[in-house]
């Protein structure tokens, strides 16, 4: 075997264990580098907390280092083994895996590493890799196809919120005025998020009744609205789900009449009789 | 060609691109609407923040003319090229269309332009007639359909909320009572419509162990009863996106009158007799 | 016509116009009476405001004895004219009629009216006649099958949440303790409902970090179980739609072995053949 | 009858009334204990009032000594009755049933009761023996199936919202700071799960406008993602209960192996082999 031959199949190798999920070393890749986004991204938050960033700041920049080193080498290693390095390099996860990388680099020229720690936490995204598990790519499509499906509907329930905020809003600025706090239109759009999405912080509360009657509209507004993306949502995936399990063809048996057989049926459930087959049976 | 038939002609292509957006000309000028619609929502929105307002107040007011006399041009085109103005002009969006306008000339004459403004702020209803794109148009006619079948029930939905809000309300006001918060019954009612809708703001919050336990099962039962609009929708829109698949159409049977035959009938189900056949059957 | 048959006429012209609706007495004393209680109910309400009370309160104190007298007369004419007048005083209705009366005639003896007050406003129940208007009927019943179908879940449900409630309530308890405002245990508990049912009041907060960590925990389970009602009762309307709906049969036409008629159809809708006949139609 | 039958007799009525529901003693014994365990709940809960545990102590110490006693005799008793003690010693439910006696007889030697009170309070976990009552069984089943079906769903879901509280967290960290509350990362993303759970306590809010513009954001964020495990949910549920009504049950076809039959099949539907026949065809 030549040594070019040998460095293919390594890189085969490499490849399906860095970028795919159903060979044992695969699996195991894809756990350990999970574990070690966790932890990354827990060091990161921690070292927020002025308390253990002062106490155990140089253990969690060393262990920032050693997270560093090792997504860069896996970052040089996807770009080694993949077929078109480029592609990779511009996709939404080529991003998300440099970004986990570069900016503990940048930090050793920036002082201000504030912007640069909260940039290093979107590595959290890179979690989202171990979804390419067998098992849960199926139910994930079912649950992104469904979100497809209902994107128009969806964008529908988003203006008439977005109207119903500002026209709630800019009411109650009317209504009860900077004197109790609304003391501007933003800012009372803001409240009216506050409001309708049910989440109520109470930073700002109307104190005039006109203001309190129109703020018990928003809320019942809010409370029923609910029903709308979730109603869309789950009417979508109920026919995303059927449309995956579906099976009952409507083949009627030549014997006993009896009609609706399962996809696969070959033959009839009652008599036993074989039934026509399918012209193209379906494949999923 | 004559004039009159040039200026026919003229209206017509108006007509077709104002009001319709099956042509390049109808969508480019529903977006070019949009963006401007949104864009001069923006500048009343900033307008109300003070600073904002003390420092670029003339470019606003400027901006704010420029936008109204696009606005007046546009609603003297729409009124030009109708068929019929008067029905333009007095349906829902002639006037939000008139609401647009009115109040920046109404300013003129009237110094307390605070009202005015917040009038203004309706022109954000415009953004709807975005919703006349052809694939919006199905979804929303999907969702309205959905809404108007469970009128009935959210009515009936609506009316056990308010029930449930004067007596819960009533009942903590005399639990509770004015040195709690609880000032009156249109206060309390005001706060269980908070509590019941799992809004809670805080600003009132029972003090009494009796007055929590209550408060209790007002939350217990905001939390649950929420099921029943998002049932009645969900149930509806599913059954009105099944309809929408299978294909109900509004043939009338010529002999027995039934109304309402599947896409795919060529013979009344009731009496046998042949319905007219459809222009173009539906292909999906 | 005798005297006594007289009476009986008019009793049963009585009872059709109180009882029933179908009829345009019984529709106009339906709508009258809708609008005696909200008006009244209103009454109570304004009363309770400190400052109405004492500018009005003569006025309202009148009114509130018009609307007495008159619902004293339909509580009369309701015994009168109905067949068994124990079982009607007895049900449910008839006491809520009662309690709509006596609190008036109590204050008569009872010098502190506060608690009366509030027993008065139970009228309102009154409200949920209005619902015997035949197509309300239809759709308060299916809403109540749905709920009365979800009984046995809807328990286990309340059971899961009361004993979560209690669990994390009692976990507060002993991280946060009474110097965070967790006093003891049932104060605790109360937080947990506050929490798990996402209203959020904001009046008892956690201080410390693992009491924060448990309410992240806590306000994701409120997040997420929501979806238990609501799929609960949503699964069961859908049901109970379909079963008052269906229609779709399985019979097979003779000719063209189309199969899944409608349960009124008479002749297959592709071909014109007639179908066999139905053994016993449901009834609707 | 010798005395080793009789014991065995014994035993056998003990463990049909302990651990079975299905005869009158077995009924009236789960009625007995679930009123015992909410009295001794209820005896915990209160005893952690202040007031109450100054002047009923003794009475609430002695009370939880007889709930003690009871509940030491019915684990004895149900170790004696059982066939394999072990097992359900470490089950589940026997951990719980140990664990309700186990912290009295520690608080003899420990002084410090407080946490063994809130460890006592665990055995509320006891109540859901009740449902092993056989109509409940069938629904919370149902609800179990359900929820296991939705599972990897679930997952995904929980996945994206903890990405989302980190990242949200993060950003508003960085914009607010530690001057409004938000200390570190940590209470940041606690403040993400009370904003984006719609709970909004309004301990930390936004101050600032590009603050208060994201949390905008993550409020509708919250408020429409809820969607997505109701939609789960509703959607398995309905399944679920789909599969129940049409009943397909798990008889192996004798030659082809395949498994999942419908409960009306006489021959298997892959291969056309006579069925067994099922005991007791479900009639409904």
């Amino acid at each position: 075997m030549s040594t070019r031959t040998r460095i293919e199949t390594f890189r085969h190798t490499l490849y399906q264990t860095i970028y795919q999920a159903n060979t044992p070393a695969g699996k195991s890749f894809d756990i350990a580098l999970m574990i070690l986004i966790l932890i990354s991204v827990l060091t990161i938050i921690l070292d927020s907390v002025a308390d253990i960033s002062r106490r155990y700041g140089e253990q969690l920049a060393t262990a920032e280092w050693v997270f560093t080193t090792l997504f860069t080498v896996e970052y040089i290693l996807r770009i080694f083994c993949i077929h078109r390095p480029i592609k990779y390099i511009i996709s939404f996860y080529g991003l998300i895996d440099l970004l986990a990388i570069v900016p503990s680099y940048l930090g050793i020229f920036i002082s201000d590493s504030h912007y640069l720690q909260v940039i290093r936490i979107l590595r959290v995204l890179r979690i989202f890799r171990v979804l390419k598990l067998v098992r849960f790519i199926n139910q994930s499509n079912l649950l992104i196809n469904a979100l497809m499906a209902s994107r128009l509907k969806i964008t529908i329930f988003m203006f008439t919120i977005s109207t119903l905020v500002v026209i709630f809003g800019s009411a109650m600025y009317l209504i009860e005025g900077p004197e109790h706090g609304f003391a501007n239109i933003p800012v009372s759009i803001y409240w009216a998020v506050v409001t309708l999405t049910t989440v109520g912080f109470g930073d700002i509360t109307p104190q005039t009744d006109l203001g309190r009657a129109i703020s018990a509209v928003v809320m019942i507004s809010g409370y029923a609205i609910i029903a709308v993306p979730t109603g869309i949502f789950t009417a979508e995936l109920s026919q995303e789900m059927k449309r995956q399990n579906t099976g009952v063809d409507e083949r009627v048996c030549s014997k006993c009449r009896k009609i609706g057989h399962e996809m696969e049926a070959n033959y009839c459930r009652i008599c036993g009789t074989e039934l026509p087959r399918l012209a193209g049976k379906k494949s999923g």
